[in-house]
């Protein structure tokens, strides 16, 4: 290989002045969701703005254009295919880039930082509609962005598939109607099949279990008030939940530590919203929050983080064609999904894994809420459709996704107006999944994405499932059985697996090529209906024959 | 007075967005002392050298420097003397911008977060030898700055005067000896009487009190493990201090609430070493750490940080002429020392606070460590020179800054030798307060200043003390005694003085005609050593007769 030309170096070095100071965005996002007081948003809200726009300058102007041909015109047979695919990716970027309109760009990064906070208070407060200005406002910029994005686009797209090319690189709605079909037809049915088996757990949305029914548009100041303390009680405030916070904690640490953290690169905060973030290459940050009554959200979220963290740390950041190269970064977010997912769902919510940390939790109760190890388990995985997505049961979740997903359909495309919204969602989850969300904060205002703009992002999470499943399979054919490995305390060797045949594959690949070459076969649902419904069955079994 | 013109709105808006990076620094300078991994210095190493070239391009280009005489020319008659000082102010700034070399600005702000990261590991490890290199580094790149900012200079300064000047504006080596000569002189008389009182505290220093006495330059390796044990001790992950952490934060929590902290605007988290940054308008930020063995160090410390910060809330940030003007910033590190010290020894260290405050520290221990509120008060004014300035008394806090101010004097501008620090420090300490330093960590590397490259920054903590003595003097001739305003919990009387006649000044004023203005006298000595002998006659009478 020929070792690379002036213009590489330059570019190269251009490349990490731009990833720096993108890097100096993230950092400022970390504190504004950790630490950061309420008062400082809008701040830093202008320095976010100033930031992006900064980047965008540096990826849109001319100077990088005549750079990148530059770089292009030192190509030569010689060169590594690697190069040309660099090059190829940064081109496209830049023409995207060159589209857009510095000052959208800017406004869409203040209001991104404005949507944050006021979503923050009108959840806090169950208060839709003083969100709901700072939604109308990320739509509206976010189709203008469709809209100047649309001529830089290699084929034709829709305004929702343009939004969505940054987090799922090529998506379709075609295709995502292919993928999820089986779905919206398959977990309906299980879910019904559960609900009729003998001694099935009673459905929180029937009448009469629900501890707040929803009334009419007009509810009581009681209702009005009691609805706002539940939504409080989603935030960290609330300090009652089954596990001690500080055992709940110390769990986190445990868990993390066992998995290959690294106090040296690595650092868990809290956070009304759990996230993992990339500040640098040797700086993961990852977030957990304690959920009141939700004995295992913050251990399982902890789990799922660090599946994020372990992919970024695990991405070919080394070699002169990675770091800071388009080829060293994640490929898609359904493939960044499909790894916290292995970690929470394939490991941590596994029977196996169970019986390894039931004693650990029971030691820090006074009393034992389980009993056994095989009710621990189904205590980790409970098969009960609820209302908040990042505490839903593995067998409901995608259809929260397709919940979301055609609503923001609706309010990019179609025209379904801001006002709209908590009805809608309500009646949409009445529909899937049977129930009634008490409180706006339960319901539309429980995600912070389209708080920040982040239209397209969601049908990552259900793509994340069936990635993982498919991957999993694959795995499990040349590893053998991951419950036997979890048993054997060798979650190393899941982690080896993924370091040699996920990770290092960077941007080299889209995600759907990703499951091709590791899997050798097109990515589907069927692998993962397949693990659902073999779950299903194992939690369904009776408890004596197991424990 | 005249609305301003076109070319100060647009100066405004500059300013404006030089504030913005400016303040993304020290966004990312509070993360890299709270959350971030170690691992993640480099890079953002590398972050804070991009913002610092970005900050000194703005503050020095041809650009600015044109409309800064635009800005001039509009000036009449009629103008506000206030925009004439921002534009003297701006004009001196641009001076100095201009005559320094980018990439020196850029090796320092790489050369302080390497020092920074270095530091932390070398005072863990107790390491001098691991941290010299990059001491050297620093003393080499400021001596460079100062021999660039010579010329820039209205007046002939030594390299550490010119150095002072962004902490200290106008200070002089001839200012500070005359300022410093009456505490050398009796400091030293008062801890020979404190020592000679009947029924004196031994002094930790005499033999056999020293739990780690100092060896030779070899000491074995049980020595080298103990006191690195010991150096580590330091560090806030010790967990056995007299009171509990939980009590200690709690307390924290309760101070501050009982000041005015709004947690709206102002956010309290855990550093290595406490400080106070302000990261916008209403974005205010303070750390405290737990100190095993020092019982009070998180609660004197949140005192002394928030005063820091009530300061930096009280600036004159509104108005045209202000915020984001000269006229808006602190005056001086003096001053900025005299409202932390204000709140932590006029107020928390006072007998009618420790009245108040002891039933609540009583009430969170099991036993009673004290006995009475009169002991209680006598804890919290320890007077035993100590091995760390940030611990010590006030008695001898004075002569620390003397120790630390002729050893940078001697490293800057003298011949003292990087590698002969520790022993020169030892010598001194040994000279000025009868103790030795069982390890560097409780020596040379206690502060994070030098690790910053901050030379002509300690002073500023002696002359706080001063300036903060005589202010008091002036407050407690028009309020009465503050002990009388506190044993009536009436702290809000006395921040609404500081509100009025201190903090709006800004940098209307430099610090001595700050202290001019306010008190009618000259800045001296007098009014601190009357303050200390004060305390100490009353701290030495009889407990029967108090309590």
């Amino acid at each position: 290989m020929a070792s690379p030309g002036p213009a590489h170096l330059r570019l190269r070095e251009y490349l990490h002045q731009t990833r720096l100071l993108a890097s100096i965005s993230s950092a400022l996002y970390v504190d504004q969701n950790t630490v950061m007081p309420p008062a400082g948003a809008p701040w830093r809200g202008d320095q976010l703005a100033l930031l992006a726009r900064q980047v965008h300058q540096r990826q849109s102007s001319e100077a990088y254009a005549d750079l990148l041909a530059a770089a292009q015109a030192e190509l030569d047979a010689g060169s590594a295919p690697e190069a040309l695919h660099n090059l190829r990716l940064l081109r496209l970027e830049l023409k995207r880039q060159q589209a857009l309109d510095p000052d959208l760009v800017a406004a869409i990064a203040l209001a991104q930082s404005g949507g944050n906070a006021l979503w923050q208070e009108a959840r806090r407060l169950n208060d839709f509609a003083s969100f709901a200005p700072g939604l109308e406002l990320l739509i509206q910029l976010r189709r203008q962005q469709a809209n100047q994005l649309a001529c830089a686009e290699e084929m034709a797209r829709s305004p929702w598939e343009i939004l969505a090319q940054p987090y799922e690189p090529e998506i379709s709605k075609a295709r995502l109607a292919a993928l999820f079909a089986p779905l919206k037809v398959r977990i309906p049915e299980l879910l019904a099949r559960l609900a009729a088996a003998p001694g099935a757990r009673p459905n929180p949305g029937t009448p009469g279990t629900d501890p707040l029914p929803l009334e009419g548009p007009n509810p009581s100041a009681r209702n009005q008030r009691a609805r706002n303390e539940l939504a409080q009680s989603l935030g960290p405030q609330n300090r009652t939940p089954l596990l001690p916070e500080a055992l709940q904690d110390s769990l986190c640490d445990e868990l993390l530590n066992s998995w290959g953290y690294d106090a040296n690169r690595c650092q868990r905060s809290r956070s009304a919203h759990p996230f993992s973030c990339t500040l640098g290459p040797d700086d993961f940050r990852i977030t957990t929050r304690m959920v009141a009554g939700q004995p295992f959200s913050a251990f399982l979220a902890t789990a799922h983080e660090w599946g994020h963290s372990l992919y970024e740390q695990g991405l070919p950041r080394r070699g002169d064609h990675y770091f800071p190269w388009p080829l060293g970064e994640a490929t898609s977010m359904g493939v960044h999904e499909s790894q916290s997912l292995f970690w929470e769902c394939r490991v941590a919510r596994g029977e196996a894994f169970a019986r390894r940390w039931y004693p650990r939790f029971r030691s820090g109760m006074v009393a034992d809420p389980w009993g056994d190890a095989h009710r621990f388990w189904r205590a980790l995985n409970p098969l009960t459709p609820g209302l908040i997505r990042v505490e839903a049961d593995e067998l409901s979740y995608c259809l929260h996704i397709v919940l979301r997903y055609e609503l923001e359909l609706a309010l990019i495309e179609g025209d379904l107006p801001v006002a709209d919204l908590p009805h809608e969602w309500n009646r949409r989850m009445q529909k899937l999944l049977g129930l009634v969300p008490p409180s706006d904060s339960e319901g539309c205002l429980q995600d912070i994405h389209w708080a920040e703009g982040l239209f397209g992002y969601f049908p990552s999470y259900a793509l994340g499932h069936l990635i993982s499943a498919q991957l999993a399979e694959t795995l499990e054919r040349q590893l053998g059985p991951i419950e036997q490995r979890v048993a054997e305390r060798d979650e190393a060797s899941l982690r080896a697996w993924l370091a040699a045949h996920v990770w290092p594959l960077g941007r080299s690949v889209t995600g759907e090529a990703l499951v091709q070459a590791v899997s050798g076969e097109e990515l589907s649902a069927a692998p993962f209906l397949r693990y659902l419904e073999d779950k299903l069955e194992r939690l369904q079994a009776t408890p004596s024959s197991r424990s």
